[in-house]
């Protein structure tokens, strides 16, 4: 069986990467990666459901075993995506969908150079900063550092394949799912179904 | 606005490429391109909806001009994809098909380098040959000389960008939808409005 497609998604946070995937997920036949973290579980998180939570030293012996496809340290905790399950899902022939920041995609990409690396952006600075607003959650100083984070996440944009400019979420989504079911069909996923079909035609041919 | 994407769909005869063309363009807001031809209109053919067609003459002068995204001779007969229609769809921002023989995408893939191209393969010899019977019109010797090029064809499939095994032509037909929607989230495709929102936010940083 041919092997699924891994898909890293990254966008700005106020991008609407989230809810990208969320809807994808919802609408599609994705396998859904749930990370693993040092962070205490906040009010409603579900262990195994929104992150696997787990110990610094649990956290730091996953590492050690190379049982991250990606980890990183942010305000002094630790994130990761654990391997198995990501592997597991591709073996059994599943498209997996992680959401991770640039720097963890980057190493996805180090380790899996089939991966397909999608970029969210919003349709406009201005844009971007009503939604990081407009969620009324946020003091003016963290929106400043979000915008700051976006403006240094930029760089890495020419790393990634696709750039999807998330103005309307519907469309968004059906661009995310083309982009992962055009993926299957590239020419290296057919090699040895076309191998075969090729030799069954000369054979054929006196 | 975005230039639309140029898709060019081969495959050998039998594979259903003619098939899964006609149902993605009724089902989707593709453009069509019409071939040019001098070999004379059969029953029912009518022109500029089957083919332009021309005289030798005309075709001649076509070429002289580079009218011509690319074109090609069989058995006596000129054949054509005419350029200013496609030239004119691609900067109205629309998608463009094209069905022709591997050696005029080819020359498609040479002028138009981000051009997508896609190879629609039978899902195993056997079934080409029943499909090439199965149509009770052509003689065993045609059946053949079908056969054999399509083994001749078979060489050209690593110049090609995607491979879609036509088993379920629903399959088939949402698959080459994928491949062109995705085409249109290349990064290329979205240099510019990257540019511009990466800079708006990188001004909003203080």
């Amino acid at each position: 069986m041919a092997k699924g497609v891994l898909c890293v998604l990254s966008g700005f946070s106020g991008s609407g990467k989230g809810t990208i995937m969320k809807e994808v997920v919802n609408r599609y036949d994705y396998a859904l990666s749930v990370s693993a973290t040092t962070r205490k579980p906040r009010e409603g998180e579900q262990e195994g459901v929104s992150y696997f939570f787990l110990t610094t030293d649990e956290f730091k012996s996953m590492i050690a075993e190379n049982g991250f496809i990606e980890w990183a340290q942010y305000v002094g905790n630790y994130y990761g995506t654990p391997r198995a399950y990501v592997e597991e899902k591709l073996s059994a022939g599943k498209d997996v969908i992680l959401e991770i920041e640039p720097q963890g995609a980057m190493q996805v990409k180090e380790q899996y150079p089939d991966a397909v690396l999608i970029f969210v952006l919003p349709p406009s600075g201005e844009e971007l900063y009503r939604r990081l607003t407009g969620r009324g959650t946020e003091t003016e100083e963290v929106i400043r550092s979000r915008m700051k984070r976006a403006s240094e996440e930029a760089a890495y944009i020419d790393q990634y394949d696709y750039v999807v400019i998330n103005d309307d979420l519907g469309e968004s989504v059906e661009a995310v799912h083309a982009i992962i079911r055009s993926a299957r069909e590239r020419r290296s996923a057919h090699a040895e179904a076309t191998e075969r079909i090729c030799s069954e035609i000369k054979i054929m041919v006196p």
